[in-house]
């Protein structure tokens, strides 16, 4: 393949910086937790008493933002406050509270011959993270990777670099404080997109990269990335009302999915409804969503099901149902059975979650056995594919892929193994 | 980044076989292990039925090898005759024999909000495997892909494209005597170079591709797909004789990692021997090895320790530690202490396998803990890590990445999971 060619200088200081992280890995594979936990607590201190810089250096992307145009929600996911940044400071000692994956014997057995093999949890080494604009992850994935013995390599968006900046020197001077290295934690400042690219071939020296934001983003990285990748977060999600579904609960699951937080990767773009019960259910819906605030767009049997009440619905073309609007806004389809339902989730699904709602148990099976997603939905919200819901107390992100971590990653996910064969002298 | 042209009609096939191998695997991943076993044996016995048409198509592609100029070697790894497609076969008829992956529920809870949530394995859908001359990994990929619920896409190399045609050609017809779907084995016979890589790009219609074979097909196939990879196979695996080992036993490690077959991934490569035992180990230790034949490379203590022997040691270079032999060669050097020992190991390192022979419990932790590899051994043969030995069973390939499978693959390391959530109506 062709490679684009990156300015040599970033590669020689990206691939630097990369080798250090490594030797930092090393000294962080071999932490016990008590020492671990002990620094996420000091973690989180430093953040609390470092207020003001860090408020300061956010001043600075705030006002750039807002000079550049930048919209008011994306200011918002932004803005750090004090509120904001206690938050953060506790996510940190709320991963101080959760096991440590690392040591976790996951099988093992004795061999005929007396071998004695057990695979072990054990750090990935190095793990990259590109992600777009929001600082809290700066900490998150930092914690998340200390606790789970990681060095993590950062690149964050242009648009939060001073507040990433500021942050990531908190926490270097906490983990020096602590007299662990500062290299677990680095952030890629310099080089531009070319600084990004290099990470992405540093094949060898970085373990894998996970990718958080957009689609854009996630494409890039897949189609760019030497290093493995995780692709997280890409969402276009179904709710499907069976035939056989219980209204109410239909009804109340439709609102959840698509208006709890509409701006999440687990909230549902498209809804389908079953022919036999568009008439009686649909009207309602459509009211009740629009009256949310919710800019429909429908098919064919959704329009004419909605001509007799005041709302506006307009027509759905196959990129609506293709797309992932996080936004109040959604797609409508009247479908013919479970069948074209399936059919319409397989054509436009991203393999995030897609929900059922009936009361039908052979359908319900169906769509568990046939749906090819991260997580499939029974009668509940979309909204519960979270790894904080699922009860794992943290999240890097929510795979959409099928390779060693799907749905919702905790620490464990941060993990792999490793196999440690004792013998006496065996030999084949 | 900038992508090579491919030709757009084989893009356009591989598409269109990669799209009837996923409508193959969403057949496939709803079999009952019943039906799953029943066609193995079936696969099985048309093997045996088919032997003179595939014996027939073997001595095209040796008739070939020969003209080429194909070294005895990799003739005899081309070679079908009938012990060897009876062997093919009862490789298929022990799969039947293994427990069914598809269907185990990983984990699962119930939350507190009544929801009920399972990780169940499934099967990843759509494996690619592009892999080199020996034939036998056709009959092999199908039946492991066969029992673990996904379609294969095979990508043979071209010395064997008789065979295996040959043998896909038996293998479809068979799943079609039994009402399963030919494309759950397809091969990808045509489009040279171009069909290989448009495979590789083909995100979103095959779920993962395992290369097996060489180095250099690895490092293509990471640097070229788009699609997730598994590496697998590289080895230059070390055996490190500590200044505790026991003697004996180190003699019997070292004979068996280099000897006992040369050609695989899990044969040792490198010797490192410390300082402390090298006078007393080595003059022995090198005269054995040269007495079967293995060609020696060595530093300069290697070289003197040599020196009083009828043993033939040349200068080692950092080529010689660097290099996968596959062959009886072997690099040898004298270290000083375990610390040199595991940075040596670091530095050149494929993270296959790295053995210690020691009897001090403080070494053996050290190198279990700092070695970063998928095996570690302690005081037994590298040639342990295997899937056979480690009761699997069977094995697609020894894993040298971090990501989903680390060492030897099995069954379950061919599926990936789904988290199932059932509720009662449950929203957030």
């Amino acid at each position: 393949m062709t490679t684009p060619l990156i300015d040599d200088a970033v590669t020689a200081s990206v691939a630097d910086l990369a080798r250090r992280a490594r030797e930092a890995s090393r000294e962080l594979a071999l932490l016990s937790r008590a020492r671990k936990d002990a620094a996420l607590l000091a973690l989180a201190d430093a953040i609390e008493a470092n207020m003001p810089q860090v408020i300061a250096a956010n001043e600075r992307d705030l006002a750039r933002g807002r000079e550049t145009g930048m919209s008011q929600g994306l200011l918002d996911r932004l803005r750090l406050d004090e509120p904001r940044l206690s938050a953060i400071a506790d996510a940190l000692r709320q991963i101080a509270t959760l096991p440590d994956p690392v040591g976790e014997v996951v099988r093992g057995s004795t061999l005929p011959n007396g071998l004695q093999i057990r695979q072990t949890r054990v750090p990935l080494g190095v793990v990259g993270i590109i992600y777009e604009a929001r600082p809290n992850v700066t900490a998150d994935a930092a914690g998340l990777g200390l606790k789970s013995g990681n060095a993590v390599i950062l690149r964050g968006g242009s648009a939060a670099e001073h507040s990433n900046a500021a942050l990531v020197a908190v926490l270097r001077d906490a983990l020096t404080q602590q007299g662990l290295p500062a290299d677990a934690v680095a952030l890629l400042t310099e080089g531009g997109r070319d600084a990004a690219r290099a990470l992405m071939r540093a094949h060898g020296l970085v373990d894998v990269i996970i990718p958080r934001g957009g689609a854009d983003l996630i494409a890039t990285v897949v189609r760019e990335s030497i290093v493995p990748v995780i692709e997280t977060g890409s969402g276009n999600v179904h709710v499907y009302v069976h035939a056989a579904a219980d209204l109410d609960k239909a009804r109340a699951i439709v609102m959840n999915s698509k208006t709890h937080r509409p701006s999440v990767c687990n909230a549902a773009e498209t809804l389908l409804v079953d022919t036999a019960i568009a008439d009686l259910f649909l009207p309602d819906m459509l009211a009740e969503l629009a009256g949310a605030g919710v800019l429909l767009h429908g098919d064919e049997g959704t329009r004419r099901a909605a001509s007799g009440r005041d709302v506006a619905v307009d027509e759905a073309t196959d990129k609506h149902y293709d797309t992932e609007f996080h936004a109040l806004e959604m797609s409508v389809a009247v479908v013919d059975g479970l069948d074209e339902a399936m059919a319409h989730v397989r054509r436009y699904s991203t393999g995030h979650t897609e929900a059922i709602v009936t009361e039908d148990r052979a359908a319900a099976r169906r769509w568990a056995a046939e749906i090819d997603a991260a997580a499939v939905m029974i009668n509940a919200s979309t909204r519960f594919t979270d790894g904080g819901e699922f009860g794992f107390g943290a999240e890097i992100g929510i795979s959409t892929q099928k390779l060693h971590a799907r749905g919702p990653m905790a620490l464990p996910e941060l993990t792999t193994t490793k196999w440690i064969v004792e013998g006496d002298g065996q030999i084949r």
